[in-house]
């Protein structure tokens, strides 16, 4: 374990741009391991956090939660990985380990979750080093592609976990509402998965590109003639957008017991009619990210089949690059992953 | 087959008092059945196609979706029952018998399923005899008490239903809302499923006998401080309740994972937070009773473990014993299911 202090990028305070920013992090825990980061994708959420719009973020705040690295330094209790070893980082730097969800492979549910950018003490994967427990990072198989794998480690999950959790079949019918970073990776988990799958985005210019990702249809997710045409279809629809829509005409689209999934954090409450849910046996739900179960098994499949991340790549050492990646995602010009490469270095 | 016309109780408008009326109902369908009515339960829903509240009623109207009767007649094409057999209709008198949900013995979703009492040439159960298809009509094994059966066709089928569909378990913590019709037979099927049943009422004189029916536990549903006291308790909570409830509270007494769940058709959309379903992967959904299968499984399970409506019994023949059934129902005073009895005829 190195005893410099970690060199990272920072908002010093709610909505700043980002600075160099040096922190030391102290003893490594018994079960924590240090990253020596390679790379680390941009989340949308990195931004909410920056700018505190979900009211627990704490400055300085070191933003990134998609990292990819390697084992650098390993607490004297950690069982499961070693030194040298490449893994992945996601959302979450830790769980309680000890209630029903994280013994139930639900630790993405823990209610004790640390989040890798809570912010103060702990920083998150836009540095040169990142801290976690053991057990929330997840190693990168080989055949991962390790330079683009890094937005797997939130948006992929956060994309994939729900063909785990509702048992999707290959003979279902999915549409994908919005396809940036978390978009254009369902649609290649989906259509890998089996399914068929339709894009729905109201940028024209993406209809190509989401059909070269495995969509076999592409719907105008304004066009209430569009929506009303694609009436009963869908077994499962997955809303990775942030925005107000017609929900209403979207539950149309459901097929009898479909789902109405959001895994973006629509700030916007839903009005849902009831008995628009009760003919159909319709549900709306949401969920967060995965479990280190079902990351792992994200990557063995993503390998297998290979689903891999659009991304544009920045160098993490350069202020302006860094600056520009998070001003891309915040514009929503990003195509469709921005990745901050620290190996250049 | 009687060629003598149906005699029955009838709305002749909109919203009007229950009249005598007669009606021919023409040739027996190939795959109809005839039933010579012995019992017929009072769904609040009833009451609300009476009112036309769900714009799809036609007048004539004869209610009554919750019989039981003895087969008095059967189609050329019918094969499975018999005359002389008891059986219980519900809510619906038919299916398409053609489309994916009918093929994946999901009658209950089928767009094109025929509604017992949608008025007009089709009469519903507060008659001397009513017609169904052999495809909607479920024999009743002698386990079951038929006088008290008539409410397990549909309250009872709405509630036992979410068992079968969302894999309930006997581990499995379950609330139950509203605690009438649907939600005295939903306390019974829960415990005897072996969950742990909470009670959630408004109505304080109702909580011992919420005990009796099965529930461990009973909540005040209008009390803040007992909701917030019952946080992440939950996997699944049955709304039985057709009132606006504080639904943001009823959802922070849902484990991870858990299911907000409507049966009765609340009127008002409720506004969903997307935020407070993500974290803790939430859902909320609704259902409409449910299959010929599931209905007769159900049946099965309530002889086995003496599952029975509590019941005020009315006399079917007596014009002011209906119309004071139809009151009683319409303010909320039956302990718990309103019962016309025919067979003192």
């Amino acid at each position: 374990m190195s005893a410099a202090p970690i060199k990272a990028w920072a908002a010093m305070e709610k909505g700043a741009a980002l600075t160099k920013f040096e922190y030391t992090p102290g003893p490594l825990g018994n079960d924590e391991v240090e990253l020596a980061v390679e790379t680390c994708g941009i989340c949308h959420s990195d931004l909410s956090m920056v700018n505190n719009e979900w009211y627990f973020a704490s400055y300085p705040l070191v933003p990134g939660h998609e990292v990819i690295g390697k084992i650098a330094a390993v607490g004297a209790g950690v069982k499961g990985v070693k030194v040298g070893q490449r893994v992945g980082l996601g959302w979450h730097a830790g769980y309680c380990g000890a209630c029903e969800d994280c013994h139930s492979s639900d630790e993405n549910l823990c209610a004790r979750s640390v989040p890798t950018i809570a912010g103060g003490a702990r920083g998150g994967g836009f540095g040169d080093r990142v801290r976690a427990s053991e057990r929330a990072v997840v190693p990168i198989p080989d055949s991962v592609d390790a330079k683009s794998a890094g937005p797997l480690l939130c948006g992929g999950i956060t994309v994939f976990n729900p063909l785990l959790q509702f048992q999707i079949k290959p003979t279902d019918r999915v549409g994908v509402v919005g396809i940036g970073g978390l978009g254009h990776l369902a649609l290649q988990f989906y259509a890998k998965w089996g399914c068929h799958v339709t894009a729905f985005t109201s940028t024209k210019a993406k209809a190509a590109e989401a059909k070269a990702f495995g969509a076999r249809d592409v719907i105008d997710s304004t066009s209430s003639e569009e929506l009303k045409a694609a009436a009963r279809s869908f077994d499962l629809l997955v809303v990775t957008a942030n925005v107000k829509l017609d929900w209403k005409s979207y539950l149309g689209t459901l097929r009898p017991k479909g789902r109405l999934h959001f895994v973006g954090a629509v700030v916007e409450p839903i009005p849902t009619p009831v008995f628009a849910l009760l003919g159909r046996q319709l549900s709306i739900s949401a969920s967060p990210v995965g479990s280190p179960a079902a990351i792992a098994k994200m990557l063995d499949f993503a390998g297998r089949h290979g689903v891999k991340p659009q991304c544009e790549y920045f160098d993490m050492n350069d202020e302006a690059a860094v600056r520009a990646a998070m001003g891309k995602v915040a514009d929503g010009t990003v195509r469709y992953r921005a990745v901050l490469v620290r190996e250049s270095a």
